[in-house]
């Protein structure tokens, strides 16, 4: 920067040499490139992470069956806080799909670069966080159920529980390496003063 | 930096003018005071963490009655769960309250300064994480102990096993503060080369 500024020997100021322009426009391209690449990454996580939490929220709300003396879904506090868990991360997943699709096609982020950068980093931690505490407390309600007799009577509503939970387990692996990635262009941010990682 | 070396007007090099070096020093003894604050900060909540995740361990770990026939906490997985993920964590908070008294006393980190800030920040993460899984499990077995019969039997069990579970959320709670601040000293490494924060 500063030595488009500074006078030259002769004693005018210098005009600014081609090459250096030339090297930052390659760097920028190469720059561009790089960041086009790592959005791709993280949006196919992100789709990963909107897949297996979609499922998750699917398996457990149709987790009913017919009959007043089954087992319902929505009686079990743990069950309820799995099928809620996952639909939040869902719905928050598919908004960030679609601010990665905008990003990719447009070059720019949805929100300014700042509120764009943080707001991804943060909600992926709480939701991960979220995300694995509801689903820890449906493996433990899963495994009680399992000693009870609820499993032997309706095998089937306790088969569609445990996938639920394993799908939303999934979704959770996707979230957290979405989170490090987000983590990642914060850190660039704070560094470089933008999103881009050179 | 660059003053110090250019070329003077009268033609000599310059010899390095004292303010600089005055105002540096000053700025450093500055920043070696936030950073023992900061430093102190993190210990009060090191040591809060290990206060709580010590005695949701002890509590959970005593959590068994005499007699043949009443319940013992190492018979339910989310129990044992509670009790290894929260001594685990206590260790840990053990461990880094030793590594935060030996930097605020003698100045220097226990292990480089770039492992130091990266290990902090991971293990906090980390720890973090199944600390929550573990208590999250917890809750949702003692809510279903108490719909058996296991509670009204054995009263004095349950609100043990409750009580232990509580002190781990608490414990989560102060260890998601230590890590907000280790990431944070990770952000000022990156940005700074130095955990110093100025």
């Amino acid at each position: 920067m500063r030595s488009g500024q500074e006078p030259n020997r002769n004693g005018g100021l210098m005009t600014p040499s081609p090459r250096p322009r030339i090297q930052s426009q390659f760097q920028s391209t190469v720059s561009v490139q790089k960041n086009r690449r790592f959005n791709i990454l993280i949006l196919v996580f992100r789709f990963a992470a909107f897949c297996f939490s979609l499922a998750s929220a699917m398996f457990m709300f149709t987790n009913s069956r017919g009959g007043s003396g089954s087992p319902q879904w929505y009686n079990f506090d743990a069950f309820r806080f799995v099928a809620i868990a996952a639909a939040i991360v869902a719905l928050y997943s598919l908004f960030e799909i679609g601010a990665s699709v905008w990003e990719i096609s447009r070059g720019a982020t949805v929100f300014p670069e700042v509120v764009q950068v943080w707001f991804d980093f943060s909600h992926d931690q709480v939701f991960a966080y979220m995300l694995l505490s509801a689903d820890s407390a449906g493996t433990a309600l899963a495994r009680t159920l399992r000693e009870r007799d609820t499993c032997t009577a309706n095998n089937a509503f306790c088969v569609q529980s445990d996938i639920s939970v394993a799908l939303g387990f999934a979704g959770f692996m996707f979230l957290g390496f979405s989170s490090l990635l987000s983590g990642f262009r914060v850190i660039c941010f704070i560094l470089n003063g933008s999103r881009f990682h050179m």
